[in-house]
This record gives structure tokens, C-alpha cells and sequence, in this order.
């Protein structure tokens, strides 16, 4: 807990409550906030005994030696970067449970059998560079190096992930890769960031997998006119445009068990009177298997420009005037397929919470799918990974207010080090 | 043709077009480009005799001495700021005709019986500071001072509208008032903004008043969350929401034969996989009555709070998840009722316009109401006023491709100097 508030520090967000650990966080990725916390990581870890390496994308893996050192280390992963109005527990919680891990194994003179190591990935929010996970995406060789290089700033700015790793240091010369930086196994320790564990008075959550997603940009072209002179009918409104397509993807959602949700939407040229005629809008399209995800995005792509023609799609049309036709652009900019980890680490996930829960803890624990993506899911393309989620309030998350019980965070730390440590042995 | 394409390389737009001249504009109120083409019509105006005085608005009134001078100017009017996206005619067109009617007089040696007078109005357009015609407003005393120059820029940024004015050095002394600077009359040269000349080959619109407007801004208020973990049913996408408002302010404005539109639109935090828990949005409503503008906002405060709170409006939530309840507030930032011209002006305008088009023009000019806010309304509550309407290309304003054919710019010039020469002479 001291490390979490004391590394909040930097890149403190909205404050919510009294005490003065009750903020939230903004600290985005590669931003000077998120270096200050970088180099808090690499001081501590090397402190605590660790070499530590900084690859093209700027992951750090601190690596502390094993009684034999001819494999490769046991992982804990997870990230310091943060959404711009998120919570002091997504990814940093995982990553200060490394650290502590590091500690407890130095405070009692444990050696393991082959090295273990704790490793912060670059960006695994998406939330300033628009490709969640993508640092161990490149890792895995799911994502190539150059398009992680050159991806740009949401906001606007000038900025790509390569000039921004360059200006705060954190530009490595390892390559990002699996095979030069191998894994024998990655761990992830993780608030929930859903309400199913605190629904269920759970205490352990063991990931078996992760949900599929996809990200789409959406453009809607059509035509600045005036407000006030142009009539319904002579419009090429593109943001009645775009809002009709956002309820129809809810509705499309709503009738696959899905998710859908638009998180970003500019539009210009952004004056009272003039109706816009170019709206930019992001669409995250999630589910449990990849071809919903898949005919999700088919439906979407084919009804999007129906509803640019004028078409009426869900009678969204009922009552409106109709306007001009419109034209609509779809590109998929990111695609996470659905992830399943691996059982040796889900059996050590479990043996660990039952250990530390300890007798007839068995209903305190329970085997769930993640909705978030994590940095585990590309790990897991490479090496046997599991995750460990603990509950959070309400289940919110990617928000300020986003709050994980001490004694929660303390029995997920302690699950993490001993599933390390079984897998270690293993 | 050529003052409006000399000052047009002030604020230069998009390029649509071969000709140099095929460009939009991007000239907004009190910008440095303004702040030249300000500097244009001082000196143009005082090398054609006129003594020019600037208001504690910056508006610039243009004076040139009559045979008696102990009765006020009638005055030209019109504004030479643009929207983001506007084009070369809107708002230019009038302040350049009033200018090339001082060459006209002075070439001709003509003296007019009182004095004449061209007012460049500060801001007409409301797209940086978003009250429309705010400076005729305070002149007209329907806008306090203080609120116009507190006003602040739509866009991120601190500027307001006396910063910017005492920036560009047109923060003048003189009240601005139509005590301190009366008008005999108020006389606007502008394009039509819209498609009725032309698709009745009319060649002049005899404007006999403006339909009214408000603008409103709307503000919803759910919660930021996880857009991978939230499922649809316990969100607060205010995102989501508001796209319900957007559609069902258009569906009544079907309903009432009137015009609704968002131009503006900002969320907050911005984030792809954050499900945006603020949402802000300008409403801009039009009609030809005050009284349907006011049913129109009168419902919008009734409905935009049942649909944050669920209630299935139009039926827009049918095939949707029900989400949580969120909250609205609505504020109403701007109100322009509708205007009604004054009948000397009126036929001062219909007069000169057979005159200038000769003999059996009567097909050629028709009498209209505006769908756009000039100040002339506000100069019409304290004057005598009218305008003169020419057509533009397919009734398209607010864009950069608005464009007027040379000679219905020349054809409205002229009658908007015999306007005023008749008016004089009146
Ligand atoms: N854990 C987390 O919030 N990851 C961000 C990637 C995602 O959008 O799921
Ligand atoms: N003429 C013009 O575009 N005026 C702007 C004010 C309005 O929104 O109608």
C-alpha cells in the first residue's frame, strides 16, 4: 500500500474523498508523470537485487537471479500507465505486488530455483496511443514494432509512441521481442474491474481467459451548412448521423449479449450554427467468443452505411425528417482475439488462493473470464499465464473513484508470490 | 470583387477550388487575422473621408459627413469575422458593398442629405464567443456589457471577448449604444444563406424580418467506467444519452416545422475503452415564431430529463439495455426573438431593387423572411431597418464553398446604395 500511494504521486488525478489517498489518476502513458514512475520502478528494483532492461518499447523487466539462471524467469507483469481519469489500483496494483514480491523474497533470504522477474509494460491502457496492450502485443510479434512506433496521439498532437519513449529516456535498444527477453511464465495480479467478485463475496478471482475485442474508428462525412437556413431536409447532418449509428450499436449489442461503446468522438467544425459535417467517433466492440465479435463488426460495417444512405435501420427514423445521403468509413484499428490461459498457471493461481484463504476457503474463490484486455493476453501467446483479479467497489473501474480494500489488495499480493513461487518450483 | 478578395488573404480557408479565390475562410472574431481586416476598413473608410469611431465593443462605425449633419447616419452594416469553416460572402459581402458605396458616392461627388455611415458589427457570428450578434446586441441594449466582454471562447482557452478585443488594440472608448451612436437606418447587404432565390430564380430578396432562435446548452452527467467490464446494464453512458437527445430534438423539430441542431459537442474523459460519464452539447433552435421556439425548449427541458432517466421517449429505447439513470441540466445561453422590419426600409429596398433590375424586374425580387440571425435584428429594434437578400449556390453558407456569382453581388451593392440614397432622401 505504500508504494501504490507513494508512486500515485505522480500523475495524482481528481480528488473524491478526504483522506488524501482518495483520487483518482491521470497518468498516461510515456507522459513525464509516467516516467517519474518508471524510474521510481527501475531504482527499486535494482535496490532490491534486480538487472533491469528497457526494450523499443520501452517495458521494463527487472530480473532477479535464480540458483540456476540456464531458463527464463517467472514473470509478474503488469502496468504503471493509467487512463486519464482512472484509479490508483488498475495496473499499478499489479505492478507494486511485483515489487513487494521482490522484497518478501530479499527479507527472508528465499532463492528460487530459476530467476523471477517483474516487467511494467508501455501503454497497456490505449488510452493516449489508441492500441490497448500494444508493448506486449510487439513483445509477442502480434504487433509489429514499426506500427507500434508510429502510432499517434488520440488527442491532438504531434506526438507518436517512438518520439515520446525518445524524450523521456525510456527509448530501449533490446528489441522488443519474446525471444530476446523469454518468459517461463507471466502473472498478472488485477483489480476486477467488474462487479462479479463483490456481487458474489468472493475474495480470488482465478482468470481462465480473456474476452475478444475489437476497436473501430468510424468517420461520417457530410456537408457544413448553416443552422438556421438549412433545412431538415437539405442536411448532411453528420452527427444526427453518428448518433443514430451509436444507438444502433447498442442495439446490436443488446441483441448479441455484447458489448458496444463509443469512448471518443470528435467532430467538426464545431460551432453552434453551422450543423458539422465530419464526425470521427471510436467504437469498442467486445464478446466472450471472436465471431461474435466478428459478426458484429460485419453488421456494423454493413449497416453503418445504410444508415449514412438514410436507410431506416431500427425505425431510428421514425418522426425525422429525411436528410441527404451520407458517406461513412469503417477501419479496424485494433483486434484482440479471446485468450485462454494456460492450466498449469490456473492450477497454481488456485493452489495459492486456497493456501492463503486457507481451510474451506473454497467458496471464497472462483474461476472467471476477463472482460478488460491485459497485457496476460499477449504473455499468454508466448508463455503459460494466468491472472489473479481481486474485487474492487461496485465493480467500477477507469474512473477516479475506482477502490480496492487493503486487505484485499494484501491477499491478492500474497496469492500472486506464492503462485510465482509454485510455478517456480514446478 | 476585388476589397472582398483583397481582404479575403486575412483568415484564408480551405482551398475547393483552381482559382485562387476558390477558398474558404477561417477569420474569427478578434483573431490577429480580424484584427488586419480591421485595420483594411479603418483606413479604407478614413481615405474616403469618413471620421471612424470603435465602441467598447470594437464594433467600427464609419461616418462621412452629409449637407447637415444634425441628424444620424443611415447606416450600411455587416461583420467581417467568419466561422471556422465559413466562406468569402458572409458577413464580407456587406461590409465591403458599404465600403464600395463611399467609393461610389465619392467618385460621383454626391452628397446625401444627413450623413452615411458603415458599421463593421463585432462577432456576429457566435462561433468563437457563442452568442451571435452580441455586439449589436449591447449596441441595441439587449446584451449587458459586462456579459459580452466576459464571454469566453468555445474552445479550450482562458480568452475572453475584452481580452481579445484589448489584445488586437479595438477595445474602443466609446459606449457601445445607440445613444452614443444613433442610426437613422440600418441597411444589410447579404447572401441568402440558403436556397429559396435560387430555386425560385429570383435575383433579390426583399428580407421583411428574421425567424427567431435560443441557443441552449445541454449537459449530461453519467459515469465514467470500464467499456470491458461494465455491462450494458449498469452503465451511465451519457455518450449514449445524449445521441437519444440529439435525435429527439430533430424529431421535434419535425413535428413543429422547425429546426433543431448540435454543431457543438464535447465529452469527457475521452477515452476509447472508457465509457464517457460527461457529455456537454449546444442545442440551436429555430422557428418563424417566437412561441414555437418557446414550446420547443419547453419540451426539451421536459423530455431531455425523462430520457436521462430512462423513460422511452419515441420509442429510442426500444431494443436497448436499460442502463442507469443519469442526470441533464440545461442552460439557456442566447435568445433572439423574431424580428419584424420596418416598412420605409422595406420599401426603400423594394423600390431601389426594380430599379436596379429595370423595367418588369417584379419576378425578380421577392419578398422573404431570414432563416439566419443578422444584426440587423438587433439594429431594428432601435432603428428603421432592412436588408437586401442575393442567392447563393445551392443555399449553402457555413462552408467554405458558399459562393455568389459576381453579379449578384454587384446587383445587391447597387441596391443597397440606392437604398440608402433613397432613404436619405426620405
Ligand atoms: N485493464 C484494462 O483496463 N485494460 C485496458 C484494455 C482494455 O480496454 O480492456
Ligand atoms: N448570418 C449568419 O450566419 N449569422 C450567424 C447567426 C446565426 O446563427 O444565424
Amino acid at each position: 500500500m505504500e508504494d501504490i500511494h507513494h508512486t500515485c504521486k505522480w500523475g495524482t488525478g481528481e480528488q473524491w474523498g478526504e483522506a488524501a489517498t482518495e483520487t483518482g489518476m491521470s497518468r498516461l502513458a510515456l507522459s513525464d508523470a509516467d516516467k517519474q514512475a518508471r524510474d521510481w520502478f527501475v531504482e527499486t528494483t535494482q535496490a532490491l537485487g534486480c538487472k533491469t532492461t528497457v526494450d523499443e518499447m520501452g517495458n521494463i523487466f527487472a530480473i532477479r537471479p535464480g540458483l540456476k539462471n540456464d531458463k527464463p524467469p517467472t514473470y509478474v507483469g503488469s502496468h504503471l500507465d493509467t487512463q486519464p481519469t482512472g484509479g490508483r489500483y488498475d495496473g499499478i496494483l499489479g505492478v507494486t505486488a511485483g515489487v513487494e514480491m521482490l522484497k518478501v523474497l530479499a527479507d527472508n533470504w528465499v532463492e528460487t530455483e530459476y530467476p523471477v522477474g517483474v516487467v511494467n509494460w508501455t501503454n497497456e491502457e490505449g488510452a493516449r496511443f489508441p492500441m490497448s496492450m500494444v508493448s506486449s502485443g510487439v513483445w509477442a510479434g502480434s504487433i509489429p514494432l514499426e506500427k507500434a512506433h508510429n502510432l499517434r496521439e488520440v488527442h491532438p498532437g504531434t506526438a507518436t509512441q517512438k518520439s515520446e519513449l525518445e524524450r523521456i529516456g525510456y527509448l530501449g535498444t533490446t528489441p522488443a521481442s519474446y525471444e530476446a527477453m523469454p518468459m517461463a511464465a507471466h502473472f498478472e495480479l488485477h483489480i476486477e474491474q467488474g462487479p462479479l467478485l463483490e456481487m458474489a463475496n468472493k475474495k480470488i478471482g482465478v482468470v481462465t481467459g480473456v474476452q475478444a475485442y475489437k476497436w473501430l474508428t468510424v468517420k461520417v462525412k457530410g456537408r457544413d451548412t448553416h443552422t438556421g437556413t438549412t433545412d431538415l431536409k437539405s442536411r448532411a447532418d453528420a452527427l444526427l448521423t453518428a448518433s443514430k449509428m451509436i444507438l444502433h450499436s447498442h442495439k446490436l449489442a443488446t441483441a448479441h449479449g455484447a458489448l458496444a461503446s463509443t469512448g471518443i468522438l470528435n467532430l467538426k467544425p464545431g460551432s453552434t450554427n453551422t450543423v458539422p459535417g465530419d464526425v470521427t467517433f471510436s467504437l469498442d466492440i467486445r464478446a466472450k467468443k471472436d465471431s461474435t465479435v466478428a459478426e458484429l463488426k460485419a453488421l456494423v460495417e454493413r449497416n453503418f452505411p445504410k444508415i449514412a444512405a438514410g436507410e431506416d435501420i431500427d425505425s431510428l427514423n421514425h418522426g425525422c425528417t429525411a436528410g441527404l445521403p451520407l458517406s461513412v468509413s469503417i477501419t479496424e484499428d485494433f483486434d484482440s482475439p479471446a485468450a485462454t490461459f494456460h492450466s498449469d498457471c490456473i492450477h497454481a493461481v488456485q493452489q495459492s488462493a486456497l493456501s492463503v484463504l486457507g481451510p474451506n476457503s473454497n467458496s471464497l474463490v472462483m474461476e472467471m473470464t476477463s472482460g478488460a484486455g491485459h497485457d496476460s493476453v499477449y504473455a499468454s501467446k508466448r508463455c503459460p499465464t494466468s491472472m489473479i483479479f481481486v474485487p474492487c467497489r461496485e465493480g467500477v473501474s477507469h474512473n477516479p473513484r475506482e477502490f480496492c480494500e487493503e486487505v484485499d489488495c494484501a491477499t491478492g499480493a500474497q496469492v500472486l508470490l506464492e503462485s510465482v513461487v509454485r510455478f517456480d518450483r514446478m
